[in-house]
Parts: C-alpha cells; structure tokens; sequence
C-alpha cells in the first residue's frame, strides 16, 4: 500500500488498508464458524481463507453496496454453514472494530513513547527560560520545561480519550433482532450465547445491537482527534519556534528542498499539522452519520463511515510514529531562548513591574517564573500516574 | 434573548448568553477576591456589580479582542483588586466553563427524563410488532419495543458522554506560570493553594493552567454532540414513521401549516433533525482550534471557541427539552404498525424461510421476532444501572 | 444587538439579526400584497407594520417550526389578503436572499476599499525587498509589494466571487406549483408574471420555484467563505510578521492586555483568524442541508439553513471591516525587513547560486527578484479591470 | 486501484490515483523541458520516463515532504535540465490541476447524460400526477415531470459551477518570484513568456503565481460539492419513494442482501446519499486551509489539500457514474402514485378548499397542478440553452 497523495503513510502499513479489512472479515466470519461449532449448532469447517483479491471483490461490492455480499458467496464454496444467522451490517462492523483496535493499540505505543520524552524534556528543561508568547507577542517568561509539560498535557489526555473507547461486537442478525441466530441456536438466551462467546473469540465486547445506535463509531472518530488535536499543538509550537528568526528549536532532521540547497525545512511538524487540520471534519462526518441512522440500518449513513474511519485510523496512525520522531529528535537551543529573552527588554518583566507598583514594594530581579516549576510536578506527576515507566 | 433563526432557542434561556457570560465574569473575578481576602492577601472588598450592559460591554470587546478587558477596568472603579494576578483567559475559560455547568446539568435533567420516557415505551411495546427496515426497505419483524430500547441506547450513550466531562477552572496568568499570582501569595505553593480555593469556590475543578491544552473545551463539544446525534435519530426515525403512508407514530402535538389547514406536521422531530445537521461542524471547530492552539495563547484559535460553544450549549439545551416533548408525547400506532406487518406478505418472514430451507426443517409460524425481548432488557438493565428512578 | 461572544460583531449591526429578517418577511409580504393590487387582483391594503416585538414572534415560531406562521397571524388583521397563495419556505426564503443582499452588498464595499489600499500598498513597496519563507523557512527573497499583491489577489478572488452570486425570489407556494396563485391569478402564465412583478418589486431575480432545488444558497455560502479565506490568510501573514522577532509589519492600532501594560496585539488579525476558522464548516453545513433537500420540503434540512446563514453572513460583513481596518493602517517596518535580508548570509541566494553553477557561470550580484516586479503588474492589472478607480 | 471501504469507487478508475499523479508530475516536468527547449534555453533531452512505482516515490516523499523531491532525483538522471527553474509546489499544484481536468471533464460528461435522461422523464411525466410532500406529510399534489425539473434544475446548476473553474498552471518559483526562471530565461518577460508556453502545452491557463492564493482550489472543491449535493438530493428523493408504503418509484436494478432473498435496495440512491454526506466536510478542510496560507508557502496547509482533492475528486467521478445510472434506470409507478393521490382524501386539495372559501367562490374539480406544466417548461428552456442536445 502506498499513498502518493500523503507522505509518510506507510507508516500505516497495515492498519485498516484493503488487505487489513479484508482479513477481518474473514477473521469475524470463521469466529462466527467457530462458535456455531463449539456451541454444538454446525459441523466442523475447514478453516477459511479468503480467496479473493481485494481489488475484486471491492469491485464486486458495488452491486449490492457492501463487500461482504460477494465475500460471502465465495466464502460459502469453503463452508455452507459460513455466516448463517449474521447480516451484512454485523461482519463489516464487526470487523472494523477489529481493525481500529489495531490502530488504537499502535497510537497507544506511540503515545506512551511520546510520554517518556516529554517527561524527559520537561524535566530537563525545568530551568531552561524563554520568552512566554501570547497572540504572538512576547508575554511573560515561561521555560521549556513548562511548554513540554504543556505538550505532555496534550499527550496524556490523548491517552484517556483513547483509554475511554470501547470495541463492541456487532451481532445482530439482519434488524437487530437475532432472528436467525435465534432459529439455529434454538432459543433466545442460547443465540445471546452465542453472540457473546464469538465477541470473546475476537477480542471485542459483548453489547446489544447497535446497529443504529453508532456511540462506538463516533467515540472512536472523536478519540482519534483528541490525539491529532495534541500533535497539531505541538507542531505548531515547533513550527513557530523553529522560523529563523526565533530559532529556538529545530526538528531531529530537516526537509530538503527540490531547489534550494540550503533548507532544513521542519517536515515533521508540517505534516503532522497537515494531519490535524484534516481529521475534525472527518470525525464531524461521523457524527452527522450517527445523527441520520434511521429504521433498522440506514440509507447511507452507515457506507459514509467505512471509509472515514479508515482515513482517520490510518492518518493518525501515522501521525503517531511522526510525533514520536518529532518530540524523541527535537533540538532545543537554549542559548537562542536566552539570547531572545535578553533581547527583550522590559517586556518579558512589564507585568513584574506593574504588580510591584500596584502592591507598593520593588520588583523582585530573580527570574520571573512564578510556579511553573511546579506546574512541571504536577504534570510529571499525572504522567506518572497513567505511566509506569516515567521515572 | 430570542432567535428569530431558531426556534425554540427560548428553551434555552438563561444559558450561555450574554447576560449569563457577563454574570459568570464577574462570578470569577469575585470568587479570585475572595479567595485573595481568605487567604489573608487582600483587603475586604464590596460585592462586585455588573454595572454595564452586555451590549456595551460587546462594544467595547473589540479593541482588544476580549471582554475581559473593558469589564476590569469598569470593576476596577469598585475595587484596585480586582482581577490581580489573572489574565483575560483565566477569566473568558473560567467563566465559560461555569456557563457550560449550567448547560450540562440542564441536558442531563432532559436526559433523564427521556431515560423513563423511553424505558417506558420499550417495556410497554415489547409485544408491538412492526416492520423492521434496512436501506429503506422491509427486511425482518421487530418490536417497537425494541425500537424505544435503541433509542434508549443512544440517549444513556449520551449520558455516558456526559459524565466523562470535566470542568476544570483556568488560573494560570499570563503565560500559565502563575506569575503575577506568586508575587501577591508570596511562594509558588501559596500561589497553587490560592487557585485551588479559587476553583472550589466556583465548583470547578482545580487544573493545571491549559490555556493551549484544549481538552476540556474539545471533550465538551464532543459530548454534546453525542446527545444531537442520539436525539437526531429518534426524529429521523419519527419523521419516516410518520409519513401518512407508514403513519406508525405521530408526534403528540403536529405543527400548522401557513397555508393548509390539514397539516399536522412532526414539528419537534424536524427542529431535532436541524440541531443534529448544525452540531456535528461546529464541535469540529473546536478541534481545529485545539491543533492550532499555539505558543502561550494563540492568534485567533481560542476566540474562534466561544461563539462556537454558545452555539453548541444552547442548540443542544434547547434540543433537549424538545427531545424530552418528543418521546414523552409519542402516539404510537399499533393497529398501523400490525397493518404493515400483515401487508409485507412473506417479505417480513422470507429470511425465517430460507434458513428454514437451509436447516432442513419447516419454518414455524410462531411471530418472528428473535431474541427482541432479551435486547430490550439488556437495555432496561443498563437504564436501571445508570438511573436508579427506572422501575 | 450585540454579541459578547463574538468581538467586533457590532459591525454588521442592521445585518441579518432578528429585527432584519422581521423587517424582510414584512416587506415581503408586502411587496405580494402590492403585485396583486397592481394585478388587479386585490383590492388596496393599509402599508403593512410589524406589530411584533422579534423576541414574541420568535417564541411563537416553535410551534409550526417558522416565524411566518404567527407572523401570517398577525398581519392578516391588518389585510385578509395577506400571505394568499404563498407558502412560509416563499417567504422565509425570500427574505433571507433580501437580507443576504444587504451583507453582500456591505462586503463589496468592504472589499473594494481593500482592493484600494492593497493596490497602493503593492505598487509602493515594489522595491521593498523582505525575505521570501515557505515552510516557515527563508527561501528567496521577495518583495513586500509583491506580498501585498499576492494579498490583493486574494480579495480579488472574492469580489469575482461574489460577482458570481445570485439572488433569486422563491415565490412557489405550497409544493412549488404555485397551486394557490394560479387560483387567485386565473391562469398559469398570469401567476408567473405575479410572481415576477414581485421580485422585481424586491429588487430580487425572478426564478423557478428551488424549494428543494438550494444551489442559491450554498453558493452565496461558498462566496462567503470564499471571502473569509482572502482575509484569514492576509491575517496568517500579518500575525506572523509582526513577531517581535521578526517585527515586519505592525497593525495600525495593537490591541491592549489586561495585565500586560507594554502589550501591542495584532488584535484584527487574531479575529480575522478566528472568523476564517469558523466559516468553513458553516459553509459545509450548508451543503450538507442542499443533499439531504428531499421530497417538496425537507424534514429539518431547511431549518438548518437559517442560523447558519445568519452566523456566515454577520460574521464576513464584520470581518469585512475589520479586513479593511487592516490593510488600510498597516505599519510596514522596511528597515526590519532589509535586517532579516542583511542578517539571512547567503541562505536567501543559495537557489542563485545553485542555478549559476549549474549553468557554468557567476551569480549575478543585484537584487534577485526576478520577475516580481511584472507580477505586481499583472495583479494591478487585474485589479483596473475589475475596478476603475485603481490608478 | 481498488477500494474495499468505497464501493463503486472503481468507476474513478484512472482518475486522480497515485498512477495518475505520477503521469502528471512527469508531465509537468516534460512539459517545462518541452518549454526550455523550444525557448532555446536548454538543449533537446530525451522524453523523459517515471522509471520508478508510485509506492516506492511514495516512501521517499515523506523525508522533504513531497514527492517531488525524490521524482526530480531519479528524472535528473534523464536530463540534468529537469526542472530547473522550478519549485516542488509548482509540478504538485500544476499536476492536480492536470489531474482535476480529467475529473471534471468524466464528471460534465455524466452530467451531461443526467440532463438528457431527466429532461425526458420532465417531459413524459407532465401528467403523473404524484402527492407533493412537505416536511414529510402530504401537501398539494405535483407531478412527477416537475419532480424531475427539479431533479434536473439540480444538476444544470452542478454544470453551471463546474463551467465556471479554472485550471491554472503553477509556475513561479520557490517564492512566486520566478526568480531562477529569469535567471534562465535572461529576463522577467521572458520568464513569463515561458511560464505561459508550458502552461499552454499542458492546456492549463496561465497565470499569476498562487502559491498562497487557493482560490484554484477551493473553487474546485466547492463545484465538487454543488454536484454531489444536487445527486444527494435525487437519491434522498429515491430513496424515499421506493419505500415499499410509497413504492413510486424503484432503482433500475436493486441490490441484494446477504441473508434475505427478497430485498431489493435503493444501493444506487444509497451510495450517493453516502458520498453527499462525507464531501461537504472535504471542501471545509480546503477552505480552511487556504486561509491558513500564510507566508510563501505555508506549513500544513498546502499538504492537507493533496489528499483532500484526491477523496473529492474520485468520490465525485464515481458518484457521477452512479447518478448516470440512477436516473437512466428509473422506474416510475405512476399507478402507486395516483393510488396514493386516491387514498389522501381531501388533503392534497385541502389549499384548494381553503383558497376558494377566501375568493368566496366553489372550489374546481379539475386537477389541481397549478403552473406546474409552465415550470417544467422553464426548465427545460435552460437545459436546452446549456446543452444543444435537449430535444
């Protein structure tokens, strides 16, 4: 898989592409087998394979608006019994479930990643000043400790919104009532059985139908922003910060340019706010969708998800493994930061001088931080609590 | 307050408009006096007022691009004290989060109330039989029963978001150090124990500075959009049911026509139909805001938020109460849905015959409907969990 | 009116607020009582008034789900005749196109002001040599005249824009048959020559009924954006260069701090910013209601519409002056701008150098502008034919 | 080129993939040597081939960002005159544009087809009189030819945005200056007589550099939209009426289900309905980006329109063929119509009864259709004024 149109998502590789659905699809029809067997309800198959390139059968999927149809119709040459009692809506819910919690689990490894270096920036830099910036004005000074404590905040709230995602099965039967399960299990509690041992077989909640009710998809899409929102921030900051005529930070490696030899261009940051400014309108095409899930599956609503959801896993997927490179190879050029608050005159201190004036005593001359070290403990200390391994 | 653009935005009074900002500024500034005056660092002060109309005080926001400004220097005229050691952001975040207290709590009465609604209607239709629909078309028996329990889903879904909201209090000064706040409590200690009584005060919780962390402003928005995505459903559903030629339900009171006397139209589920369309974009806003909340204070992302979250708070408060009409005055049209069902011919039961066919035995003729009873309550049991009131 | 949320926002003050759609539904139900008088078709009417407070008409407005159905109510005391053989979408609808008249209006003055000051600033700062920046990095250098015509383009882009917009009447009645007027007119082709009389009484285009058919208004959305976007990019630029590291440019008047006393904000560019983020979901909304447009009157797509218009268009009529405040008092720091040049070594003539050793000879040593001076030319240009009073 | 999560999206086959993008940023390349030589600045080099698969460019391009880069490596090898002059973002935006033409051109084709097809069913139904529904209950009575009108006044108004894009070509150097283009062509007018030889070759429009100046773009994206919404908006309709209690109308050729034998689905109306849903959102995230624009090339901005106008681009061109297929295949039951007409009683001449009480005179018992004929007329006037083919 490869993306001409959006550098660096091989580092999705993987992760919700065809190749990834199809498998899951497979995956949630042989766990259905698998329960049907172990449940005493069908005979043994042979284990399925897929048999089908993705490209055919997406081309086949039009027909009929999704491809689990034709998946299906090869899939039962292997097995009669394959996704007897299940409707379409159930394996490719079923399945992208699966395959998002591929995703959450690689954003999650790049996220704690991302934890240990902030903490470690933020430690190391706890006296390391530089000049505050409000609506790109010099305010007063911070350090930037505090700002990779800033960042970290980002980051570890990142981690609870995706702690906060549950993956539930979808097995519902054709309108959410387990019609057929109900016929082949024999009553209403064993298909509820049923339906909960396949969840178990995949990894993935038990829950009700949810067919038409989409809280699964659109938490997810909303938890995956959360995670962009914090990348876009910190790219930001270093975009700003790395402008040469700031210069207080430079990416690990810079970007070439195609013509000018001299450019040391902070690609990272570039692209991960390139990520960021896509991701929200997806996730708000989720929610638009959830709103429109009407009758017992709904009219489009529910094709508009599949590939949002894929755009949003796999670029924030990669975007993960960016921001990890962005935040593990930062340079950080303290002697810029002290040279840019020196340079500043009074601004930096204004504010210093003007309570001194309001409380009626001298301004103190020792450096203007106020409690922003222990901000930083604070921070590190939230770190701690979700993170082990931060020292 | 009216809105000639929306109505039913008087549903929503009180909440997150100008008066109730303007009084929330001052709450801040009043709760940061006191706490200077407990803490033994400021002398008594009188009770801050008003004293300026909202309008003027809008007039005034501009030259320096927030309310705050204007409004210290009128409160200064009641005491020098006044908002020493803050900043406009501490100020604008603070009170917009008590604004959005008073939102949530008001959408969460609502929800509730559609809890014993909509539990009511799922145990009372259990046996209701109607047509279930996929892609707009007949496919197997369900319960309108089990229809009110996917509702129900998306409104306990709804709640679930809710609860995971925090409001913290914004107290960090210029640049998030506290700067200005050391200098008056005399140590960086004194300084974190002088916001945390501030908080308290407020009902807020106490937080790091996250003036450039937009967490709480972006899980807000989300959550408020889950409650227009579970609402936008139900009217989607009730707009299609009630459709003269399906005319399963109709909505307690239909709306008049300008120009044909007959109409009863399903006023509510449309205005439902409306927020849910508008919401969704605008909590994307909030996101695209939070990836570019840059340095200290960024240029231009923190003021797009504010209108944004009146607009989100006060559609979703007024769909609240709309939603809660809605559920509670639903007719439900049993003979109607039964006359469907009985008209479908085999369409309704075509899949119970087919896997008849498959099994190798007759199809009963028993009614159709799976394990609907055991999904509804599945959901009753979660409403019970969550709403001690449910029976 | 005013708007605390929104700074800056009494600058559309007359715009598209409750008592402007009230004052336009009136007029436009004047101006059918008047096309029927002048047909003949009705007897004279006394001059219709409002004789509603917005706000009471509003909380009325929920009922039916529009404000003319009260509305109607009222106004018939004054003349039986009023509102026959019209639908509520007829004039909702057309008032709002009235209203979207006056913003569109108010905006091409805006922009042709700024077409103006762009223009001169252009021409005057041809050989006012500024370092290039792509990717926040020095590239080559420019010109600041050629970046102000770059700026111009874009507000030329948004004149042509707008230029493209149309405003048509809906004059279509209950289902776009105009049933209810060919009764009273007597004949299909007198009740289009009615409904032609009356947009032409309103200043408005005479049209096909586009109940469901709402390019009219994803269009005028579009060219707002679009207008927003010239202006949020001049404000990225303007937010950017007047850094105090980089300290290129300055906004006529800096914004304030409430506790910053040295504090210059470039406070328009940080609201133009904040406009431009929030316009473009508006838009989006506006679309999604067009897809969703079905049978002869939508369940909640229309309704959507209103607030979202109100919203775009309020804020690119206050944006529009803010852009014109703007441009016209920029400061232009040449001498900081000839620094960055002087201070960049040999970074901003790397490229020259590359060229002349690939092509075998020495690097020129004049300015290396090529062709940007012709640039600014053909924008001028561009501009003269557009408007006649650029020089 | 396939696409599991996308059905129907093989129809965009050729279209703005990765393999299409390759061919037009060699094009582009190709196209400026073509210039060079020609100009007599560069001596005859071989054509130049892509030597290299999209998915390896693809993994090279994230390092400077853009594939460009890499291309230029390899293509060098070719020529050592390859792109000299040029910059990355000048073969990416002049290859979109490339890439956007043949978009637009597939997508005027189908539109042109829908035109034909809907003014012929416009035409043959003047008379099938159908219920007119508003807010989803019934109205006055219309007829299904004004139906198609308003289908088709849709679709002329996608053509009439589509006509007014432009295709501009890229050319002006790593900051809009042109500078190494002079330094090769000797002096600025040459330079531009260059740019606009090689625009002229690639059938783009000349013009000023718009490196940050996105109108090109957006303006592409918003007639993406104007067409997908005007398909939205006829499949909302579809969808609607092939419901089996309306059942008027059903897709050519429906789609099945994977469990239930007897169901034939809306999938055309289905899909389309899927695609309006996600493209708004799309067009936004373009806007947004052209208003962060900022410096000579901003830093995100740019990038998040690649993939954006990729999605945009396909998922209309697909649509298109989808919607041909649409309105080419329908089948109109004008029996279930008028059966429908039949059984509404007095409501869908309820207006009548109303308006006659008012006039004080007996109401007709004629059909009671209005100008609807007239309208019909009118629309098909314009089809014909746009496209000669309209009989």
């Amino acid at each position: 898989v490869s993306d001409l149109f959006w550098p660096g998502d091989e580092r999705a590789d993987g992760l919700l592409d065809d190749a990834a659905l199809l498998g899951a699809l497979v995956a949630v029809e042989q766990a259905w087998l698998d329960a049907l067997l172990e449940a005493g309800l069908a005979p043994a198959s042979p284990t399925l394979t897929a048999v089908v390139e993705p490209a055919d059968l997406a081309r086949e999927a039009e027909a009929g608006g999704n491809p689990v149809i034709p998946l299906v119709r090869r899939l039962r040459e292997q097995s009669s019994w394959v996704h007897r009692g299940l409707t379409s809506q159930d394996v490719v819910d079923t399945a992208l479930m699966l395959c998002l919690g591929d995703v959450l689990e690689r954003v999650e490894d790049e996220l704690e990643r991302q934890v240990s270096a902030l903490a470690a920036l933020a430690d190391e830099h706890r006296g390391t000043v530089m000049a505050g910036r409000t609506l790109t004005q010099h305010a007063v000074p911070v350090t930037f400790g505090l700002k990779a404590a800033g960042w970290l905040t980002g980051v570890l709230d990142a981690l609870e919104a995706l702690a906060g995602v549950r993956l539930p099965a979808q097995l519902g039967g054709a309108a959410g009532t387990l019609s057929a399960v109900v016929e082949i299990a024999g009553s209403p509690e064993a298909a509820l059985r049923l339906t909960a041992a396949a969840a178990e077989r995949l990894g993935l909640e038990p829950d009700a139908p949810w067919h038409t009710s989409r809280r699964p998809v659109t938490a997810v899409g909303d938890a995956l922003v959360a995670c962009t929102d914090a990348w876009g921030r910190i790219a930001t900051d270093v975009a700003t910060l790395s402008r040469p005529e700031i210069g207080e930070v430079t990416e690990g490696a810079g970007g070439g340019s195609s013509t000018m030899p001299h450019k040391a261009n902070p690609v990272l940051s570039v692209l991960l706010r390139r990520t960021a400014l896509t991701t929200p309108p997806l996730a708000a095409t989720l929610h638009t969708a959830a709103a429109l899930a009407g009758d017992e599956r709904p009219d489009g609503a529910w094709h508009a998800e599949w590939a949002t959801l894929r755009d949003l896993g796999r670029r924030t997927a990669a975007a993960a493994g960016q921001a990890t490179d962005l935040v593990t190879g930062l340079r950080v050029h303290a002697d810029r930061m002290a040279a840019t608050v020196a340079g500043a005159d009074g601004d930096l201190t204004a504010e210093r001088a003007s309570i001194a004036a309001f409380l009626g005593r001298p301004a103190e001359d020792t450096p203007y931080l106020g409690a922003a070290d222990l901000v930083v403990d604070r921070v590190l200390d939230r770190a701690r609590s979700l993170e082990r391994e931060i020292p």
